[in-house]
């Protein structure tokens, strides 16, 4: 006999098997089903279920969820629910919204809450959770076992443990959980720690930066300090994990093109679609628009040889192509820091004589194509189709080095302005690649043809 | 007083520097010093030392540096540092240098390195390690504690422990250190699990599943089984985080056309880089060349409107950019599991409706410039330029909604035939796109020119 009515969008029977369920299944089901039933089935969850379901950055709608239920279900779950995640979910929602729950927290949540939502979207201090394991620099093994096992629920990891200064607060050392269960009970925790300096971010520090340290040190999670080394929170491994997919999703739609969304393909409105490809479509389309200008100054040399239009597209795609290459290697070089801002004149050093030989390559290809058509008599390129094709292949080669060279320079140029190197895009390379490439091309033929063709 | 001389690559006061450093800083140091030097300071160094540096996979020329090595030195290496990375650094060196120094490990060892060597690249098996922490089901938390406490130096996470049926020896449950440590010294570990099944992968499985399961539960290791729930051996989360960075490398490479590597870009060979460049531009460059025959084809029409050619710069790399575009946002979605293959239609009909807006309002941009160069005199397109406005307007609407129903659907098509879809690479798209556009484009202009300027 059921004495209280479920609401009608959730099935008893789906609901009872939620609950032993993992959080990312769960998670899961809340983002597949329809807003309302997944409004009910929040409510309706086990509230620990509810609460791990939120802790997930996977769960989408996560704003409106919340917003959804009553205020006392969601006052609770953004208490109990990781500050960072807490922090995530405001952010969803609107300034307004979001004031007004933070009024209605405790004084001392709200102001945490508060203190975190300032720090900008992909820093240290945006990833980062407020609730670590402290103790202090006094404390022995025994004790920090103690402690850890009083607050064991209430902190997203205890893996890493921040030892403090009993006065000034400050961060002494950082230990492992591996690390202190071998020590003897009435050994200082301090005495287990490394002999060496704890590795830190500051909470303005880029969140591409904390994941490289976390990951050339084989982190579990790493303290962010203020100037006073006062440890404000930490960002833990799988927060990072989080952060790199993120970045890599960023970076893959950067370089093709797209303003960088990790809202999943289906999830994007229509409108919103076309704003996030239409802005660079056109900023690109109005650039591109030069190769018409350089056209129309070539429109004299075009008439009289028509048959040095018949490569553009090919020529002009090389360059953008090799461009593309080149963008992609330093994008990521520079993104793992193997390179640094000063080394651009040894990659522009590789990338020249790299070009040569490339677009050498593509010549040769080229001056066979040329030949083989004209001696099988595919197409007939006119009495100077040797020039035609020396042209072709002079041509290949000055573009193709240039964009080799354009394409490598681009990520450092980037880096220099204070802009992510990896907003340099395939389309954007192209683009610049295109416009110059038709004036090297038409300069090329000049020098070649005049006196015959033009 | 020196005693005993140091190698003359080797300066004392730097060696004694480094002895205390962090391994990563180590590995940096080797890294970048000459390979002579870097073999004395692997010699030089203490040996607990050198282990942490090869146990880094950041460590460069990894299979080299153990070669130089005495084969005493390079013997008791291979046999400290941990299973994966014994088995990384054997795949570096040749295939008779590899099987000299596991002929001469003790038998056990040599066969335990063996059955990992024949795990593919990319998968589970050859990501794993096989020294991690097993109990049998009947232990308690205090002898699990006495246990780690015993064998915490031999393996590289304790954060992760395998319960094991004392029978079969197959996996019954993982419990996370995290938990064991709450719990009461008599009580079973068995007895602090999470009541659910635990997250296994087959030695087979590819490391971008396991880098998904990993990120979407928050593990901090997941065990590697056989099909009958034996632990081969388990995938730790920092393996995971250098996997998703190196996939993360390659897709950027592949995405830029540009055969993957995970070498850093100053450390790749001119011969090597030009290998891994010419391949893909040679391929696009024949494809590409199908546009000097699709010009051809129309090669009447070019010679009696040559201002036709001034836009098809402009109107195919509009057809690529939007292209790159969509194949960007798919690539993602798809590696990402926000898509799955049966979705491909529901992505068409979004394209369609998106190429064609994008189309039209590029369109747009075009009528409006051709207009407004003819007004001020800047160009005079000829009688005909409303009709060649209308020709370009036309031609950017078919060639965008091409552009971006090619593009997101060839991550699919990629995927259907058993590739990766990230193989797709912007130069691709844009070639697939340019030989469409143009026959697009000029049938267009037939259409729309027939009787005037055609």
């Amino acid at each position: 006999m059921q004495d209280t009515p479920i609401h009608p969008a959730v099935d008893p029977v789906a609901l009872a098997g939620l609950a032993t369920e993992r959080a990312a299944h769960i998670v899961e089901h809340l983002n597949d089903a329809p807003f309302e039933e997944a409004v009910a089935l929040v409510a309706y969850l086990p509230y620990a279920k509810a609460v791990e379901a939120f802790d997930q950055p996977e769960l989408r709608r996560a704003g409106d969820l919340l917003e959804a239920q009553s205020k006392t279900l969601a006052l609770s779950l953004l208490r109990d629910m990781s500050a960072d995640r807490a922090v995530d979910t405001l952010h969803e929602l609107g300034p307004r919204e979001s004031a007004a729950l933070l009024d209605a927290l405790e004084p001392e949540t709200g102001a945490a809450l508060r203190a975190l939502l300032a720090y900008p979207k992909d820093t240290a201090g945006a990833l980062m959770t407020t609730e670590f394991v402290a103790i202090p620099a006094t404390a022995t093994v025994a004790e920090t076992l103690a402690h850890i096992r009083d607050v064991e629920r209430t902190r997203e990891t205890i893996y890493a443990i921040c030892i403090l200064d009993p006065h000034t607060k400050g961060l002494v050392q950082t230990l492992s959980l591996r690390r202190l269960i071998m020590g003897a009970p009435e050994a200082l925790a301090l005495s287990l720690a490394l002999p060496q300096d704890p590795i830190t971010v500051a909470p303005l520090t880029d969140r591409e930066e904390v994941a490289r340290l976390v990951s050339v040190h084989d982190l579990l999670a790493v303290p962010v300090i203020d100037e006073r080394r006062r440890v404000l929170g930490i960002v833990t491994v799988d927060d990072v994990i989080d952060a790199i997919v993120a970045e890599s999703t960023e970076d893959v739609q950067r370089f093709g093109g797209v303003e960088a969304t990790n809202e999943p393909y289906l999830q994007i409105g229509f409108l919103s679609m076309i704003r996030k490809r239409a802005g660079w479509l056109s900023v690109l389309f109005l650039s591109e628009m030069l190769t018409a200008s350089a056209m129309q100054h070539f429109a004299d040399e075009l008439q009289k040889a028509v048959v040095l239009t018949l490569f553009i597209p090919l020529i002009m795609s090389s360059g953008g192509n090799s461009g593309s290459q080149a963008t992609s290697l330093l994008i990521r070089a520079l993104a793992l820091g193997q390179l640094r801002l000063r080394d651009w004149w040894r990659v522009a050093l590789r990338e020249l004589p790299t070009g040569i030989v490339l677009g050498g390559l593509l010549g040769a290809i080229g001056v066979a194509r040329i030949t083989a058509w004209q001696y099988l008599g595919i197409y007939d390129y006119g009495p100077h189709w040797v020039l035609i094709a020396t042209t072709v292949a002079a041509g290949l080669v000055g573009i193709v080095t240039f964009g080799s060279l354009a394409g490598s320079m681009l990520p450092f140029i980037l880096k220099r302005l204070g802009f992510d190197p990896a907003s340099a895009s395939a389309p954007f390379v192209a683009t610049l690649v295109d416009v110059t490439g038709l004036v090297i091309y038409f300069s090329v033929a000049y020098a070649i043809l005049r006196g015959t063709l033009l």
